[in-house]
């Protein structure tokens, strides 16, 4: 099967390390290829930054199915462009926190989300209700780290995760913890042991359930929600209904 | 005060039709501009088309806070780029779904909402839990018509919208009906007077809640959810908690 | 317009302040008077308070509409006798708490409501679902602090308001904080400004979004929950889904 | 034990009834008084007939107290003046759609409640929520007859129960009926037998309960939502979170 | 009327004492006996001993339909087998913490419920779903102490419950507290006298609750959710939608 | 990695079938064992027949780990023994109806389960709840045929599936649609093609996630709701919030 992921940023820098760690899980029938937009924005931070990274990132998925991907994955723990990738193709597109948390949702009673900073707790919580998942949700905690920050001082960063996921199990009842930032995911052996929290890294779960529903033939269904663009029927772009021509 | 209503299509002719309707019912102390992005969806109908109008409508919405508007009024019933724009800016942002719904909400026990065709039916009803008002919707229901053929037989269309009215009050136990799109409005009179449900016609009600609120004082809260992007903060476009300089 | 603002307690102290405040905030073309009932309870602090107000309430609210009056606002945090009056009159009735959580709903993703004493969080917190919007709400904390040793230390009144306010941003995550008193109106600005909170005073925005509501023509729905009473229908005292005559 | 059961109407016709229904169930060791205010009105079937019965109900409960009373049971399906009575004093005190609604839920997955006419449905809704079970609320149906009509053709009557029954089983997935309103409870058996359904008669089922309650020393609690009103503890009737002297 | 408590686990000496409690307070008509199955898990402490106590505690049911009761009682916090029981027989079968949260619900605008261990809080919030009263839980709190520990050192349980009571009433706003474990049932009037709550001892209560439910001949409705097992039917040992032969 | 399935019911007929589907699609890597009790009833359809395959399923998975087993998928719609068996063991247990709901959740606004007959309906209503899904819920609907009808005319279940298929889109709006029973993934292809619905095949999808979450070292979480039965801890089975020995 082909997969193509996505990252909805324009860092080489970060593709080319998220190529790395998923190439090394990827199924021995996985053709896997990891791109990102060639402009757009440099960081996912802000609802604005999710809607400027659109109009580069879209055309990638519409090019991902002209050329007979099974499934594209956005790979940003904010899953920008979900709805309308979903609308433009008829292939399976997955977001990476969509399948964190239903994966999350199904290894516990409750789960938290450790975020970067406070100003995107209220957006997470906000998401978590576009999953339908939020009765099993605990909290959304920042680390009050920026990727700067996290990046140069590893230690600072063990700590302060370890910290915060302590205060998800402890005071909020968290079970599970979802790692809502790339950079978190060399931390997840030291909170799983330490805490006997499960923890959940978004992109290798999401590479694997993709690869699992892609086996089973699922895609998001056409019929309501993710149906095609009226303008693209009208247009004869695609068949009302039906697959592109 | 100052106004700006930014038609999210690029429409000129609805555009200016916009633009009659309100430059008749604004208060008498309202300077009120209506206006469309240059490129962009003639028609926004898909999470598609509430992307693509976007780098076309922000720059307007900044623009606005720039030239010293007090609110600016987002008026497709999708809403698209409300977060955006209220990221972006520091004057009251709102959209016309979102005022429509929560005065709905307020005169009566439950409301619904008349949208144009099936396919839309489940992305209204996302949009009420983005508004928090789920528990007031009683339904939506599409009355079939395109809005061409709805401009091209008036006798029609003011029968689907009064029929349907009429299964939202006796099916779904609406007490007020919300005309989910602008083309509606000329029937909202039939359908109070024969059917005894209060009517809601949101571009209307948005812009005379936006003077109440501008008379107040009242902006969205710049503390979580609408925060300026980081990357705004960073580059000193605007100090972090603060105003634009 | 006429607008009429019924203060539900029967202090004219209380009532001749909300006139002074509104008078100076209303719309040019508002006739606007401020009354409260001759007699009932000086204070309404308590669900038999609220039932107590209503024998010398709702008759005002009946001869409002008989008056010609386009609307009438029910002044009191807890919106005592909302259902009532809009099953008695067929015009515009609101009560400013309905009003004032509304507005703030659309505000920010969560809000929080100041309210004096302890005991009456459970009542607040009822009256949110009576609205419909409690997945907005952060919290609803009480000052600590009576009327009377509110208005005799103002100093202290500031300084546990500043302090409730900010738990309600930083435990809470309230973007928005609503004043669920009178008496805590003029402390406004302070919390706006060193916390950065939006902030909402129930009485001035519910007359102003009242004016905006009354040029749209809006009104509560006759044909449910605020019906008239069967026995005013029997004893012809209404048509029945009609007008009074 | 003594039992208060108030029948918030001013029908002695109706109280005589009640009176001949609960005293035939009631236990041995029970001394049941059934009473309805001197003045008021003759039927509660609006919000408006539900605060016009407080200034007669409120000093009954108030009376019951001081002679020694161990409950009050309000005897009228909208439970009109619970909040209120449960302020007063420190006995016990239930309304009957309270117990029913709860019973209801514990001897099915979804109960159904049927009511007079289509009026009163939303305001049946809203009463679900207050007692916090409307997760098992099937639905809420009109019987389509009034008080009247009822008695006069009993035939008719048991007819349009049944029918409207068999819809909510059938169509809503009610396992539970609860009889809204004391004229219906004579046709309960037929219910029972013909369709299968689980039947509660409000007033009996609150009856027995709140014996066992009272057996048990079980009232509501004081310390927030039921407090005593402030006035009531300034002016020294009442100890704060104390008894009556 | 002939009631069968069942103590889910097969500790002789917990049933003995459970039946000096409630033949105290059981009706002057009521037989009461009071078993346990001969085998099983001697403490119900997870969904295993749940499971494991079923296979002696559903044949007891059985005997006692097959022998005249009108009620069965299970007597254990978790309810084990409220499903299964309601569906082999056509009487009336409770579980304590059904009618205890129920009544809680009742009695207050929220409740906490005390248990022994912190793993067991994720399993009795879910059990509050299952009984659709969540919108009434403050909180579970476990007082940390086992049953043993509990036992030996009855001034430390006493001191242990009481602060844990007092947290759940100031931290969590909780008005009501649910005892849920038998050993706690003889510090509830400390905990009522000390701190103004009300407290719900749920083998009592759920007793006399059932004794009022049998006096008005209310039993799980066989419609749905506990219709007999479709093998009973097919074997014809019930007869569909019937009762026992 | 070795994926033991266990299928609930003792029927030999049925495991061999599911094994001859489920080797099939199976990954390349993984070593499949399907199997089922020796004991227990030959099939499950109702909560009494769910806990009465216990004895005889729970020592199969407590078998599978000290097999070396990594995952355990429990494959009857109904999930019977999900709980304890993540109790009793620290490998990845998962049940097909919690991974097909989930996956369904994230396929489309809205989904409808498919069942056999009217009477289970309220019961997998509540395991959508368990599930935490129940905002994705569009419907359980029976197709009204027994296993054996079923099997018996092939072209009858056919059309019963589709006219419900057609029933949970255009009444209900459901986009995705769960076989809520094995003997309908044969009608599958045809439900997508002719109806345009996603339809979920639960024992297919649950196999290919449960491999994707083993490649993961993805387990459900010991911390709380599954934490193992305080007994084992006791008796020294496991260590206390650690690994079997």
């Amino acid at each position: 099967m082909k997969i193509m992921v996505i990252n909805p940023n324009s860092s080489k820098h970060m593709t080319h390390h998220l190529d790395e760690v998923l190439q090394a899980i990827k199924g021995p029938d996985t053709e896997l290829t990891v791109c990102c937009p060639e402009n757009g924005p440099m960081a996912i931070e802000s609802a604005y930054d999710e809607a400027m990274c659109l109009p580069g990132l879209l055309p990638l998925v519409q090019q991902a199915e002209k050329d007979g991907y099974d499934a594209v994955i956005l790979a940003c723990f904010s899953d920008p462009g979900l709805e309308q990738a979903r609308e433009l193709v008829n292939i399976l597109v997955c977001g990476i926190q969509e399948v964190a948390v239903h994966v999350a949702a199904m290894m516990g009673a409750k789960f938290s989300i450790l975020t970067l900073n406070a100003e995107r707790v209220p957006s997470k919580e906000k998401d978590i209700y576009r999953y339908k998942v939020e009765r099993g949700l605990a909290s959304v905690r920042p680390i009050g780290l920026s990727v700067a920050e996290s990046d140069e001082n590893p230690d600072l960063a063990r700590a302060k995760i370890k910290a915060v996921a302590k205060t998800c199990a402890e005071q909020d009842g968290a079970e599970v913890v979802v790692l809502g930032c790339a950079g978190m995911a060399g931390y997840a052996e030291d909170v799983k042991k330490e805490l006997g929290l499960e923890v959940i890294d978004p992109s290798s779960v999401a590479l694997k359930v993709v690869e699992a529903l892609v086996a089973c033939g699922i895609k998001p269904s056409k019929r309501g929600l993710y149906a095609y663009p009226p303008s693209f029927v009208r247009e004869g772009k695609v068949k009302k209904g039906g697959c592109c021509g």
